[in-house]
């Protein structure tokens, strides 16, 4: 029985269902003219700046296509290029129905909550759905056509250099316009956020798009497809013969896209009371159907059961380190509180504060993924298999749900925009207050969606550190040989590097960003009293511009990187460097996410009345420790991910040229 | 020959050396009573907290030392007090004498500059040279006893467990007693640093006491013991039978004395122009010196060449990071200037902007490691000696000048106190600016000795790691296994969550202080108006009190992970918790220690007159940026190093009781 086409048939039916809710969020009414020019601006900024971002990929594509083609042949390298068609098409589909979803939630917000929340779910479905959709059909066609794990890894390394570009340059775009708006808006003119007459409020809003949508969506495609592929990898050379563990992981993506569309259509229960309470319990029946329907995959398919609870050990970890990363960021919790208390000693101490506990909530996510490993590889063991297979495959079992994942994240940037429209647009403050109670769920889901996205690309790197060693023959790294060492310590110097730059990126292009708006403010007559217009697509420009500059150096370093130790000092110590950017990258990822979340609920909780409330010392303070966390979580730390799966990938890729070639010797 | 009795010779040499500054300084003219009653109540607050201090180490020794008893033997847990006292008296010498060396730099400056660099720097080389004296005594004579390096293994145990509790308690004090000082004073009640109306000034001049002099003392302390020790075990292990080899790191040690002693003497020239230079020029004539001393002594042994460019190598990295950490902190280069320039743009754009050059300075000294191993690898292959004894000795190269490092940099906090006695007591503003330049000469001094210690530290741990890997016949980690990646993962969280822990400490602490000096100045009449005195000694204690109460925590994790991993996962886990606590460790030490230096010179920059100078919005921003930096620098930072090397040494303590026992196995 050749399993690979169920999980094509399930690939088409996600693409249609995400077809389907994208037909019914058009159909939706939007029939107020000023809306439809806020929404419009903002489509006409978000598209431009896609363009742009697309036009830079195509550049980049062909450059590192015609590598490809050198180094791996014409078949490696259509499956790469494909690959970053795939990828961009998902984030394509998911930002234009997100650009549409925005203005239609708000309208849908006059009548109550649960018809707004049915349009921004949905609008949010459009993504989920694309991304599985797509990944799934892109791996599963080129599995049909050439048999063999090499090809779609060139597919993954394809879907993952798009990511690393769309990732970090959303996020250093969405942070530009965010405090560039911030800075001389709410700062100086104490004019409100998301006011029309700030220059760079629609680069804001832009920026939510291309950042939050595109971007995370690109991101989770990317490990979403990696993981599938180190599996396969471990699974033709692991199992010679048996194609079934080779397929095995494409059947659990198919089972995990039937969960997610059972899910949703579960989910609308309940939304009335409390639609956060909605989006949870509906990543809970989600992961609840997959966990059976993944059973049944496997004993249908006459494979070892420990690979079932392998597969269960991810799923679980994943969801509860989600949970988890609560804790850390929600204002229900001490720890916000606490941070928010310390914002009335000055910004120093806010700083201080939710700088110590972003690096504790290291702590917890880290002994989920220990457990995670340790679990599926004595649950595999203790069945017969080999280990590490137990290990990729929790990484899958932490992605299958997925399709489920994205729709709540993609909610988020909805709501959010639909939320600045209904402000800008001037509706009644009961229309308003509804498009905050959407406003704040999608919180919570972004939130969660971080934490399941670093732990799920640790679990997805480990099993492509796996694949590589397999594949290169690295049974045990010499950490005694000083090319190990050398490697290990610039594998470990890469995510911190990354994230300075990044980081960097933004306060520059932020600072143009805040002349401009002043020198706005400064020449336009008018513009303060509301009488004259801003000029828009100036600010969008300076955001767009800048943040695809700024991604050379950065986008070089993780591709030349690998190859270049490879070569340099041999394929231990390239084992050294995957090894040294996995640990560091993990670890800045979840505190740079989880502190950046932290200060930015201190100072909303802060907003709600504590502490002083709204425009007291302390909120000043925790304004600062909010616009320093700002790019940590929305720039540097979610694009530590893509940097670590991308050298992995590289690393994955050339590990067949690798054998015994190196300039030093290995 | 029997050389151990050389190395003997010249600790003693170096005591006696020391033991005659001591004198020297204490024969110096100090008749100003107002400068006597100050300084006696820094001595009185530093001697508080050092006998707290003291008493709190006793019971860690007692209950350590049982267990060490218990596991090791009487010669083992004898060794392990031993290095605990040697450790203690180091500190206790080089502190009485910078607390009496202050107030008499102060009066010398009133005759000029040579003849007060002359009381600071002599005050300076008792620390500098207690360091060293005491550290060779104690292994030399535990060798000449005993025979076994596992014996002055006890004896590096002991040197740091002590330095992990001095370095971290005392960073603890100094910042909780400068923030909560700087916070009510500088801040809000607008009255200068160091003003002795201020209830907590004694308690910051004291902190700069206990954590710059006696903290980093047995911090250098310790790694310097511990390089040696790596290297001695590695020789007993690598070289059956040829003693010369477990010798030659004492005898290098020696040699650095020498250099050391001969550095001190040649110094003294061109201070009249620029102090800083002079202390600089001491550091090179110094290196010089020892590099042909190391030859002599390596020939004499007839020791293979191989040896000799191995040590050569650390020497001259060790030089370089120390010289390049300069270019993140000095004012005079770019990063500090643009740092400072951000803050025009508010604190969140300084905080972002010293954060990213402080993740950047990561690499040059990163890269520098790695030069130091490939070349002391490859030196020592090249001549045939084992690849391993090259890299550690490459530690032992980097550390053998310690004596004059740490006399140029105890001289730091001594001048420091000089300026603030001088300020205080009202001499004339010639004789402050006198004290002035030679405080701007510490701080360099103070960066160069941390970029230096930190990189010292990392090539000991990479020794030690060695010492452990020799001692259970690890050949090589198998990263696959998920024992080994829990250990890693463990290993990495390990740094973060220490300094994350610390930071709190300060944070929680700096609160009380803050409360106290708020309480003095609402409660004592006529305080402001300075008609009346504060009550010093109730500051002294809050931050003696809660700098100790602070530690047990942290003190119990190093201590306790080592064992409980080994116990639980064996020793190829233990080995990797080694690994990943390495690689984190060195990462967040260099980017916390360059960090804080780089926000701390930012604001002096704006304060020497750019960016709008002292009292601007920039110079604002700047202050939010230097508090955040003060506990990165002195308190997590700093101690970063020390964590790294007990985890080592426990491992290396236990490795011989190890071999296949495990929980879980290995």
């Amino acid at each position: 029985m050749d399993w690979s086409w169920i999980a094509l048939a399930s690939s088409v039916a996600s693409l249609l269902v995400g077809g389907y809710l994208y037909l019914w969020v058009r159909r939706q009414e939007n029939p107020s003219a000023r809306m439809h020019e806020i929404s419009h601006a903002i489509e006409t900024g978000a598209t431009a700046y896609m363009r742009r971002l697309y036009m830079a990929l195509a550049c980049v594509a062909a450059v590192v296509g015609i590598l490809v083609l050198l180094g791996f042949g014409i078949k490696v390298a259509g499956a790469y290029l494909f690959g970053s068609l795939c990828s961009a098409l998902a984030g394509f589909f998911g930002m234009s129905v997100a650009l549409r979803a925005n203005s239609r939630t708000a309208w849908a917000a006059q009548r109550g909550l649960p018809a707004a929340f049915a349009v921004a779910f949905y609008g949010g479905g459009v993504m989920g759905m694309s991304v599985v959709g797509m990944a799934l059909l892109g791996m599963s066609a080129l599995y049909i056509l050439f048999r063999d794990p090499q090809i779609v890894l060139g597919f993954s390394f394809g879907a993952s250099s798009l990511a690393l570009l769309a990732k970090a340059g959303g996020g250093i775009y969405t942070k530009t316009a965010d405090i560039g708006a911030d800075l001389v808006g709410k700062v100086e003119l104490s004019i409100p956020e998301d006011d029309p007459r700030n220059p760079a409020v629609i680069a804001d809003n832009v920026g939510d798009n291309v950042g939050d949508v595109a971007g995370m969506g690109a991101d989770i495609f990317d490990s979403y497809v990696a993981s599938v592929v180190a599996v396969m990898i471990l699974g033709a050379s692991l199992f010679a013969g048996k194609l079934e563990y080779v397929a095995l992981p494409l059947m659990l993506a198919a089972a995990g896209i039937w969960a997610s569309l059972f899910g949703m259509v579960l989910m609308r229960i309940g939304v009335r009371e409390n639609p956060g309470r909605a989006l949870n319990m509906g990543t809970v029946i989600t992961c609840v159907i997959f966990a059976g329907l993944a059973l049944g995959v496997i004993r249908l398919m006459g494979i070892n059961p420990g690979a079932f609870y392998a597969t269960l050990a991810g799923l679980v970890v994943g969801v509860v380190i989600g949970f988890t990363s609560d804790v850390f960021t929600s204002e229900q919790w001490g720890i916000v509180q606490r941070t928010a208390e310390a914002s009335k000693t000055g910004p120093a101490i806010n700083i201080l504060t939710g700088f110590s506990y972003g690096l504790i909530s290291i702590l917890p996510s880290i002994v989920g993924i220990c457990l995670a490993t340790l679990v599926s590889w004595y649950a595999a063991q203790h069945f017969g298999l080999p280990g590490v297979y137990g290990v990729s495959l929790s990484a899958v079992g932490m992605l299958a749900v997925t399709g489920m994942v994205v729709s709540a994240d993609a909610y988020g940037p909805i709501v959010d925009n639909a939320k600045g429209i209904a402000e800008q647009s001037g509706l009644s403050r009961e229309v308003i207050d509804t498009a905050d109670r959407l406003d704040a769920a999608g919180n919570t889901a972004k939130a969660i969606t971080k934490g399941f996205a670093i732990a799920a690309a640790g679990l997805t790197v480990l099993a492509l550190f796996a694949a590589y060693a397999e594949t290169v023959d690295l049974q045990a790294l010499d950490l005694l040989h000083p090319h190990v060492i050398v490697g290990i310590f610039l594998g470990a110097v890469m995510p911190p590097l990354f994230s300075a730059l990044t980081i960097l990126s933004v306060s520059r292009n932020a600072f143009a960003m805040v002349n401009e708006v002043r020198r706005q403010f400064r020449e336009i007559p008018g513009l303060l009293e509301g009488l004259a217009k801003p000029d828009y697509a100036r600010c969008v420009d300076i955001a767009a511009q800048g943040a695809l500059k700024e991604l050379i150096l950065p986008g070089t370093l993780a591709l030349v990187t690998p190859v270049a130790v490879a070569l340099l000092f041999g394929r231990e110590a390239l084992g050294g460097l995957l090894a040294g950017s996995i640990f560091t990258g993990l670890i800045f990822a979840l505190f740079m996410a989880n502190s950046g979340g932290l200060w930015d609920n201190a100072k909303k909780y802060i907003e709600a009345g504590s502490c002083g409330g709204e425009g007291s010392e302390a909120h000043k303070a925790a304004v600062v420790g909010d616009t320093v966390g700002d790019p940590f979580k929305d720039t540097a730390g979610p694009s530590l991910n893509t940097l670590i799966a991308v050298m992995s990938l590289v690393a994955v890729l050339i590990a067949p040229l690798l054998v015994g070639r190196s300039l030093l010797g290995s």
